[in-house]
């Protein structure tokens, strides 16, 4: 099927993406058509490819082209006692930069949000709930890492319930002010989170 | 060929696009591949087929998927008396959005800039001439739509001093203070320039 007119066919497809308007989205259908025309089969292909190959991971649900489970999960140097739930795959992927953490991950793919109809179904959860159960306790430490606003705090307080007759520690991540952060540009809720959390020193 | 890891691949490929940086891009391939997985194959298909059929028009050098003319070229209802040479498939877009322009455009895709290696046989100015003269008087005028900026104006120069053994009329854009625009924000190059280019009430 050929459309009537290829450019105005590709820019509705590219101001689909989120944050791409129409506008933005010519420029760069008239930037790949004009100085880059020889790499556009490569990205489609790359496309092609991400879209075949890539899928969750059968046990964290991290993306993954790999079989069945991700790199972290056949790790053998990761410390498989501490599992670090965490929303999304983009705050996996900064967890991971830290480079500090050496323990498993469980990606949900979202906070719980009622508003929304994002209920614990649409959630990777009872699949968390049925890891930590089956692991026969080798998982020792559950790190809720949900971020710190409404949902993120909602779904913490659900998982911990979730988890709450099994024997596992669970801790949350620590919320404050940002290192190198000004205090007088912390907004109220996190300044009175940082007075409330502070520790002995 | 598989890569690696087709997501980082994807990513990379995108971010070569202009103001299409690492994070951006990976935002977009992460929302392709959960929720929008079904569209990727279309996006592909959009991509390659747009790559493979629009080429530039023979006569304007609009980027056209019609068989050699474009659309504007072998209409019956365009004024073929008048050219708008403009710099760029954008540019003769938002000329056309005015629907106030009933003649042919040329499209130099381009402006003059020594600074970059941009010199006129960078530019689609050889076919112009080309045109102009081969077409026995039937353009009887051209208007020179180049942006009035540095380079703009010296391609219009440029233009201009080439045509000058033509029997044709060279007119050029109006420059000013846009419409709606508050003469107390406009810079003073252009306020200079309305200034100079009064016409009578």
């Amino acid at each position: 099927m050929l459309s009537e007119d290829p450019i105005k066919h590709l820019v509705e497809q590219l101001a689909k993406l989120p944050g791409i308007g129409e506008r933005t989205a010519l420029r760069l259908v008239l930037h790949m058509l004009s100085s880059e025309r020889d790499s556009v089969p490569t990205l489609a292909a790359a496309l092609m490819e991400a879209a075949e190959r890539v899928h969750e991971c059968s046990c964290c649900h991290m993306l993954t082209a790999l079989d069945v489970l991700c790199s972290t999960c056949i790790s053998i140097s990761r410390d498989r006692s501490v599992v670090c739930v965490v929303a999304t795959v983009q705050d996996l992927m900064a967890l991971e930069a830290t480079n500090d953490y050496k323990g498993l991950y469980h990606v949900l793919h979202g906070t719980l949000g009622p508003m929304e109809g994002i209920g614990p179904k649409e959630l990777r959860i009872a699949s968390f709930l049925s890891r930590i159960t089956d692991s026969n306790r080798e998982i020792k430490e559950v790190i809720i890492a949900t971020p710190p606003n409404v949902e993120g705090e909602a779904t913490a307080l659900y998982l911990a319930g979730q988890m709450s007759g099994l024997k596992v520690n669970i801790t949350r991540i620590a919320s404050g002010v940002p290192v190198g952060g000004d205090l007088q540009f912390a907004d109220r809720l996190t300044l009175s989170r940082a007075l409330h959390l502070r520790q002995r020193f």
